[in-house]
């Protein structure tokens, strides 16, 4: 037991190939001056916390979980078991005085964060443009799925599903006019899409040509895609196409958990 | 042509069995000093905007639509033909220079509607609250297949899935012990689940008894949805129970449309 403890760097941003799983683990200590994460290794939603996170500079640290052996007290405690719903990840646990302390739902956990810390706004103080940027973060995860197929499907390229989405964001980039969906810097909106499409990225590992050429063919998307991969808090949280091709190869042989 | 301009009574808060629909339609004219929410009559996501509406006392009318005969302007301007997606209702239309004019998602518009009119706040001030509110409104959001499902199998009693959910909000009721899930008047949680709580009573127009009885299984619940029916904005927008089983037989009888 004292060894599980004693593997607290796990707990931190320690080996997520590590991850601790199963019964035998114990429950992490309780937090005071930081929110802890619960992550799976490379899953996306995660992602987007981990940008929020470190855009918002709020104080974290991360466990890494095995989606496969989720230890029994996280499922005890995860609200989703409450709700008599199956367990969801990433969760994100924060200190407050209001009893149960886990949020879950990538899009609620980082609008409480953009809520909860001042510093850097990520929604526009407008809210019918909050309004808007909500609902092409809803019209994106429409994508989610159809990037997955992608990914399933030996890496099919352009499926119309990405395309129309594709297309979407790129009439959206040119009606808003600027570098980031949300003005000179990127927001919500931003972060919300860029894990996916920084996976998109993987698809060079498997045929350069075709991805330029379909990269062509949305100019204003693909110089975002540039100009996020420059952000200093895309590149503390960033993969390299290789990284994600490898690990897709891998996701597809043994086929469940990673879009847990 | 004239003459469908000339049924502009209907846009407002006229007869809604009367909802223009068709290609020979005209848009309604241009707004300045008011919303307008595109509605279908009896429909519960419309019934949270109306509440919100009132309960934000935002200037609107209402234009109500057939969802079988949508106009074609309106299709071609509803944002989720943008974003090629089939069409949803309720929408609201919005004065804004801010070009498309026009939200859709109940959540969303609601969300939007609180940020927008400063008075009376439905969300918690607190981050965390809010968050957790948000997470208990999706999970109620789950229910909602359920419940259609429960009228559309001769309005079978107390199916797994309701009793499941209910349990949930009796729990959290009891745990925030306050008559309202906001506290002491009714925030953004109370109203977006009334509409289909409202329409749960119909089940005392099929078995007083049966209907009792599983009333006492949740005393907080049942007291809860006793105190919304007294709230002035709820009576404004309230059917009655035999309204509800009566537009429910018909629309199981066509079957389409009611809950779109």
């Amino acid at each position: 037991m004292g060894s599980v403890i004693a593997k607290a760097r796990y707990f931190r941003e320690g080996n997520p190939s590590d991850a601790p799983g199963g019964v035998g683990v114990l429950p992490p200590p309780v937090l005071h001056d930081r929110l802890r994460l619960y992550h799976v290794h490379m899953n996306p939603y995660g992602h987007r916390v981990l940008l929020i996170l470190d855009a918002k500079r709020a104080p974290y640290e991360i466990m890494y979980l095995d989606p496969l052996k989720l230890p029994s007290w996280f499922v005890q405690k995860n609200p989703r078991h409450y709700l008599r719903l199956p367990v969801k990840i990433p969760v994100l646990e924060t200190p407050t005085g209001h009893g149960d302390k886990f949020l879950y739902e990538s899009v609620v956990i980082c609008d409480y964060l953009d809520e909860k810390y001042a510093r850097n706004p990520l929604h526009s103080s407008d809210p019918y443009v909050k309004a808007q940027d909500r609902l092409l973060i809803e019209r994106f995860n429409e994508l989610i799925k159809g990037s997955l197929e992608c990914f399933d499907t030996n890496f099919a390229f352009g499926s119309e599903q990405i395309l129309q989405t594709m297309e979407v964001f790129e009439k959206e980039l040119a009606t808003r006019g600027a570098t980031y969906f949300s003005g000179n810097r990127p927001g919500m909106l931003d972060y919300m899409i860029w894990p996916w499409i920084e996976r998109l990225y993987l698809l060079r590992c498997v045929n350069q040509k075709k991805f330029d050429e379909k990269r062509n063919m949305f100019p204003n998307f693909a110089d975002w895609g540039d100009q996020m991969q420059l952000d200093d808090v895309v590149k503390k949280h960033a993969s390299s196409p290789s990284e994600y091709f490898e690990y897709y190869k891998n996701a597809r042989a043994h086929s469940m958990g990673y879009y847990l």
